[in-house]
């Protein structure tokens, strides 16, 4: 890689630097029906924002300020002209609530299904910039907002049954934590952060991977919304395999150093009724660990692959 | 748009300012199996070269050093391993010979046709963009290379005919002429620039639209290769429809104050081998008009629904 890529493949997003002291963070994510989701109960203008949602994730994870994003549409020759326009406003909705432009793009139409890929890209001082590989034994984890909340959203939209609203609208128009990001940044408290996208058990993998680490977490400290347990309880599905192998929660995963724990509480502050929850440590020995009420196991391959 | 937006959508590609006086240039394209390429005749490496290679010309119209590409994939569940490799050999090849760097990207199966979609970045300084909107009338129009070559090949390797090397390869493995797009900015010679990847003919009505202008083009001085004009002699196949209506000729249609003829000729001086051809003028009737041993006509329509 030549020395203006601060950033390759591998993380949330590249982080170029075109000229001295101006990082340009670059990410992409394809949304290819079928696949990332079923527009038999996803709508036109969730589709669009889930797919801007993702790439804003990525950024959000980086630690950078987002700006300006690209569109590349295929569109299935029997889409309704309405979808595409639900699709558009769903996207420039969410853009608008976070001060991005839709500079550029481009729309083809095919006989398979549709496949909305965008680009998005942004800014972020290199001090500040947020790597997933920067994790030290030690550092404390933490997550913002919920987690399972969409994994459920999704499952009952799936099952067709009358989803609950809080659920179903976090898996469809999930809040990427843009803010949340620039503020972990800018106060330069996180030593690692990850998007939730994959689910939580990948992040987890992906932070101790990247830093050469483990994280011995703690499933009793999970912030789990009530709707989510309500569900599961009435539903008698697996909570915890919700929580750790569902993805689409677009929340920040992140470690901190102990002693930067005070600095953390003003960064808490900023984020208002955003929750910042302490959920592991990270540690030496290179395993992954759930504690709970029946003890200690390791953390089960099998989540990673639940969607 | 804000004001960091130098050149929004409907351009080549898009121009924003991160940082007072560092402009990015981005752009994105699509190419779709069964509508943009077809995978019995066009190999694995081909696709990769030339779904780089339309982003590569973007940038070059616009007089941009590209710098870094993302790559998106979309892959059919049959699709052989061995074929995956073969376009990211492709891909990377053109990107080693430009200097581009691919920083990022993802891959996803679907059940679908194939689709690879790029995005490119570069950099340009702000006098030297070359735009779509500002060939006035009188300006001489000038097209690099070669026209009609690609679409002559494509027509060749659709028939199933034993195509031509020469004529195959500029379809298959298309050069962006990223130099000549350098060169014409820095030397601020060309007083607008496009790429030919959608046709002479669409080319010169986007100039033309863009700038509020008209153009003139005689065809007797159209660079049309030998092997071009030898194919269409003995197929009996419409010459003029495929030079203006075809696409996939990565060349550059740009336009000259006639007052710079001058400064065109050092222009040329180093771009060594490459042929500049004079091949119209800019009018200030709105008209396209080919003129030729029989006349003048209005440029057909239908050209541009070619492909």
């Amino acid at each position: 890689m030549p020395p203006w890529v601060v950033v390759g493949p591998g993380d949330d997003a590249a982080v170029i630097e075109p000229e001295r002291g101006a990082l340009e963070v670059l990410t992409t994510d394809t949304l290819v029906e079928g696949i990332h989701f079923d527009r038999r109960f996803v709508p036109p203008d969730a589709i669009g924002h889930r797919a801007l949602a993702v790439n804003l994730s990525d950024l959000a994870a980086m630690g950078a300020r987002p700006r300006a994003a690209l569109l590349s549409l295929v569109l299935p020759g029997t889409l309704e002209l309405s979808a595409l326009d639900g699709i558009l406003d769903g996207l420039l909705a969410l853009a608008g609530s976070h001060r991005v432009t839709l500079v550029g793009g481009n729309i083809t139409r095919s006989p398979g299904p549709l496949v909305i890929d965008v680009t998005a890209t942004g800014s972020v001082s290199r001090r500040r910039v947020l790597r997933r590989s920067s994790a030290r034994p030690g550092d404390l984890v933490y997550v913002t907002g919920h987690v399972g909340d969409a994994a459920a959203g999704l499952r009952q939209l799936q099952a067709g049954d009358a989803p609950e609203a809080v659920l179903a609208e976090r898996y469809l128009r999930p809040q990427p934590r843009v803010r949340a990001g620039l503020v972990l940044a800018g106060n330069r408290v996180a030593s690692s952060c990850i998007d939730l996208s994959d689910g939580l058990a990948d992040g987890l993998r992906q932070i101790a991977r990247a830093s050469n680490v483990g994280i011995k977490v703690d499933s009793s400290a999970l912030p789990i919304s009530g709707a989510c347990r309500d569900w599961h309880h009435r539903s008698g599905g697996d909570l915890l395999e919700t929580v750790f192998g569902g993805g689409d929660d677009y929340e920040l995963l992140f470690t901190v150093k102990s002693a930067y724990r005070k600095r953390l509480r003003a960064v808490t502050r900023q984020l208002g009724d955003l929750p910042i929850t302490p959920i592991g440590v990270v540690t030496k020995e290179r395993d992954l660990v759930v504690s709970g009420a029946n003890g200690m196991r390791a953390l089960p391959t099998g989540f990673e692959h639940f969607r």
